[in-house]
C-alpha cells in the first residue's frame, strides 16, 4: 500500500500505521488531534474544518468537534468500530490510489494547511488519564528481579502464574515523551545488608528505566460489572511505549508490605502516538507459555495474544554518545492485555476511557549477556556489573544528563508500524528544603 | 455561637462546622455547591445568584461561578485563605447576631429558596479525584493485621516507624455515601495453609470494612517539587470519613509482592460533606508517639498533629437491627496528614487539587475486647471469633444486605463538628460470566 506522501522506508509511520496523537502548532496553539504519516502529521482538526466531515467520515456525523479536543478521550470513547472507520478512511485519503483524490491528494491548499512537518509541531500527552495500573507480565523481568529482592526460592510468588499481578500506579506523573525527569530524593538504606535499618534522605543513587508497553482503554465498564476475556479486546483503544522510571534504592526500602510508591511516582514517560489496536493486529504471536491451569475468566480464545514488536532501549550520555543497550521482542509477556483487563475488572473495578495499563518490564530470555534486559537492574545484576557504552563510558545506573529512548516497531521497511520515540532526560535532584 | 437556624444540639452540622458538599435538587438538578447547617443545606449557588457576591464574599469577586461547579475542585483550588473567608462569612450570615441580617436571616424569600431540608437534596461525590493514595498510619491496625499476615516477628516492617507507608489506590471506584457496594468476585485460596496453592474464583467470603479518615488536597505542587512539612497544612482542603472496603481472602492471595489490588478497587466510600481544615483546628491532639528519630523532612513544628475525632462504626443487618461495633478516637495515628504529604511529594510526585489521601485504618489500643477495631479482620481475629450484634445475630465478615455506617464527631452538643454518615450497603456478587 503506497502513499502519495513521501514516506522514508524506515519510518515508524507508514500507511499501515496511522497512529493518533495530540499536537499544537503555531497556527493552532490549542492542543488537538492529528495522525502521524512519515515525517509529517495530518492535522485532523484542520482537515475536519475544511471538508464535508459527515460525508467523508460517516461515523463522525454526530461528533463534528471530536478532533478539536485537547485529548483523545472523546475519540477513544466512540469505540473500536469508529476508530476502524476513521483509520481506514485516512488510509484511503493518504493512499496513492485514493478513491477521493480531490479531498486531499489533489487539493494543494488543504495539503499545505493540514500536512505539517513533525518538527514543526509540539506533542502533548495523548489522553487524560484517570487511573494508571502497572502490571508485572514480563516473566523474565519478574523472575530475575524477584531473585534479587527475595532470593531464588521466593523469586516468583505462588500467585504469579495464576493471575496477572498488578498494582495501582500514579496517574498525575505520567508525562509525554521529552518531558524532563528529575532525579527523585527519597529514603534509602546505604547498607541494606546491615541489621541496623537506619535510612537517610538523599537523591536516589540507583535511578533506572523500565521498558514497558502501555495500553489505553477506550470503552469503560460500569462499577460492579466485569469485562469478560473475549470482550476485553473491544475495550482497548491502542498502545504506546512506556518508561516506568524507577529508583531502586527507594523501592527496596519502601515497598513492603504495600508495594512500590515514591520509587515510581516521580515520573512515567509515554510515547506521544497511540498506535491503534487494529494496526497491531497483523503482528500477533503467542506469549510466554504458562503451564498453570487458568481460571475460566482468564482463558482466551486467541492463542496469539501478544505482539511481536521489536523493542529497543538507547542510552545517550551527557556527551551525546548513544548506545543501544537492549533489543527485546514484545512477545516476552506471560499475560496479555485482555487478560489484564479481565482480571482488573473481575471484582467490578470500573475502567474508564483514557485509563492506562502498563505491561510490566519486558525483558527477553537472553538476559544480561544477550542484551535483552528491559532495565539496568537486570543488565547490571543489581549494580554488580557495568553496562558498556559508546565513548568508553560505563553505567550501573543512570547519571544526571543521561537520556533514555525507547523504540518499538513491527513489520518490514516501507510498511512499518512503530511508536516513535519514548524519550526522557534525567536532571539533577532538587536542592533539599 | 448560636444560629437563627434551628439546629438540634446533637447535629454534626453546628455553626462551628460549615462543611462543603455537592448537591442537586429538583429546582437545580445540575450538581452544585452547598454547605450543611443542622438538618438543612444552604444552597450556595442559589445564594450567590441572589446577592451582591463580590460585596459579601470579597475573595470570590473574580470567581462568580465557583458555587455552580459540579465538584468542589474549583473552590478548593482557591486556597485556604479563601476557604477561611468564605466559611467565616457563611458563619456570620447564619449567626443569630449576624452583622448582615438583611442578606438571609430577615430575607424570607431567599431563605425559602436557599435553605433546603437535607432530605430533599441528593448528595454527589464532592471532588473530582485525580489520584487516591491510601496510607497505613493507624499503628494498632498495622500491627494487629501484620501479625495475622506475617506473624509477630514481621508484623511491622523495619520501614514502618521511619516513613508513612502508603500505596496508590483506585480513584475510579471512590463513591459517595449511599452508593451500593457489590460483593466482588476474585481469586481466593480456600485453604491458605495448604502447600497446594490452587486458587478458585468466587465471590469473596471475607468482605470487610476499614474505618479511615480521608483528606482532600486543595493546592497542587509542581512535578519535581516537594512540599515541605510545615507548608503541607496549607495544601489541605478538608476531611471526610472513608470506608476502604476490603476482600480479605482476595487480598491474602494477591498482595505479594506489589500490594493490594482487586481486594480494594471494587469500591471506596466517602462521606459527602468535606469538613474544612479550619473547622478541625480546635480539636488537635498528639498522635501515637513514635520514638524513632525522624528524617528532617518529616519533623513537624506542631506536636499536636492529629484530631480527637470520636469515630464509630455501626453495622445494620438486613433485618434492620443496628449495632455500634466500634468506638475509636481519631488520635490513633502514628503519622499526620502533613507528614503524609511531605513524604508523598519528597521525590517530586505532583499532588493535584481533588486528590484524596486515606489515613489507613484507625483502630484503638483496646483491640477486640475494647471495641476499638476499625475492621472486622481485627475484631474477629481474622475470622476466628464472632462479633455479637443486636437481634441475636453474629458476624465474622459482612453478609449480603448488611449496611456499614461510619460516623465521626468532635466537640460538645450544640457546637459539634461532625462528618455525617459514611454509609454503604452490600449487594450480592454478580452472576459469573
Amino acid at each position: 500500500m503506497a502513499s502519495w506522501v513521501d514516506i522514508p522506508p524506515s519510518s515508524d509511520f507508514s500507511l499501515a500505521n496511522i497512529p493518533f496523537g495530540i499536537i499544537s502548532t503555531s497556527d493552532e496553539p490549542d492542543p488537538h488531534v492529528a495522525v502521524a504519516i512519515g515525517i509529517y502529521v495530518l492535522d485532523l482538526k484542520v482537515l475536519a474544518a475544511n471538508i464535508d466531515l459527515p460525508k467523508i467520515f460517516t461515523s463522525l456525523a454526530n461528533h463534528p468537534h471530536v478532533f478539536a479536543q485537547p485529548t483523545l478521550n472523546a475519540f477513544a470513547r466512540l469505540g473500536r468500530a469508529v476508530h476502524r472507520e476513521v483509520r481506514t478512511t485516512i488510509q484511503d485519503l493518504l493512499s496513492s490510489e485514493t478513491t477521493r483524490p480531490e479531498i486531499l491528494r489533489d487539493n494543494e491548499t488543504l495539503r499545505q494547511k493540514a500536512l505539517i512537518p513533525q518538527r514543526a509541531v509540539k506533542m502533548h500527552l495523548p489522553m487524560a488519564i484517570g487511573d494508571y495500573t502497572d502490571f508485572y507480565a514480563g516473566y523474565h523481568h519478574a523472575y530475575t528481579v524477584g531473585v534479587m529482592f527475595r532470593g531464588p526460592q521466593n523469586a516468583l510468588q505462588p500467585n504469579y502464574t495464576h493471575l496477572p499481578v498488578g498494582y495501582h500506579g500514579r496517574a498525575s506523573s505520567v508525562v509525554v515523551s521529552g518531558t524532563p525527569i528529575r532525579r527523585p530524593r527519597g529514603q534509602i538504606l546505604l547498607d541494606p545488608q546491615s541489621d541496623k535499618k537506619e535510612p537517610q534522605t538523599s537523591p536516589t543513587r540507583k535511578l533506572d528505566f523500565e521498558l514497558e508497553l502501555g495500553c489505553f482503554i477506550a470503552t469503560p465498564n460500569e462499577m460492579g460489572e466485569s469485562v469478560s476475556i473475549n470482550e476485553a479486546e473491544q475495550h482497548i483503544f491502542g498502545y504506546v511505549l512506556l518508561n516506568d522510571w524507577s529508583a531502586r534504592d527507594i523501592q527496596a526500602w519502601e515497598y513492603v508490605p504495600l508495594g512500590p510508591f515514591n520509587s515510581k511516582n516521580f515520573g512515567t514517560t509515554v510515547s506521544p502516538w497511540v498506535v491503534l489496536a487494529d494496526a497491531l493486529e497483523p503482528f500477533r504471536v503467542r506469549g510466554i507459555e504458562n503451564t498453570t491451569p487458568l481460571q475460566d475468566y482468564l482463558k482466551e480464545e486467541k492463542a496469539e495474544n501478544v505482539f511481536d514488536i521489536q523493542l529497543e532501549v538507547d542510552l545517550t550520555t551527557p556527551e551525546g554518545d548513544t548506545t543501544t543497550i537492549a533489543r527485546i521482542s514484545g512477545r516476552n509477556l506471560m499475560w496479555s492485555f485482555p487478560q489484564m483487563i479481565a482480571h482488573h475488572t473481575l471484582g467490578g473495578c470500573p475502567l474508564q476511557t483514557g485509563d492506562l495499563l502498563g505491561s510490566g518490564t519486558v525483558s527477553g530470555p537472553g538476559g544480561a549477556s544477550g542484551g535483552e534486559c528491559g532495565s539496568l537492574l537486570e543488565a547490571t545484576e543489581g549494580g554488580k556489573k557495568e553496562v558498556m557504552l559508546a565513548g568508553m563510558d560505563v553505567r550501573k545506573f543512570l547519571k544526571d544528563g543521561d537520556t533514555v529512548t525507547l523504540r518499538g516497531v513491527c513489520g518490514p521497511d516501507g510498511a512499518r508500524v512503530g511508536f516513535g520515540d519514548c524519550r526522557g532526560r534525567v536532571y539533577s535532584a532538587p536542592v533539599s528544603k
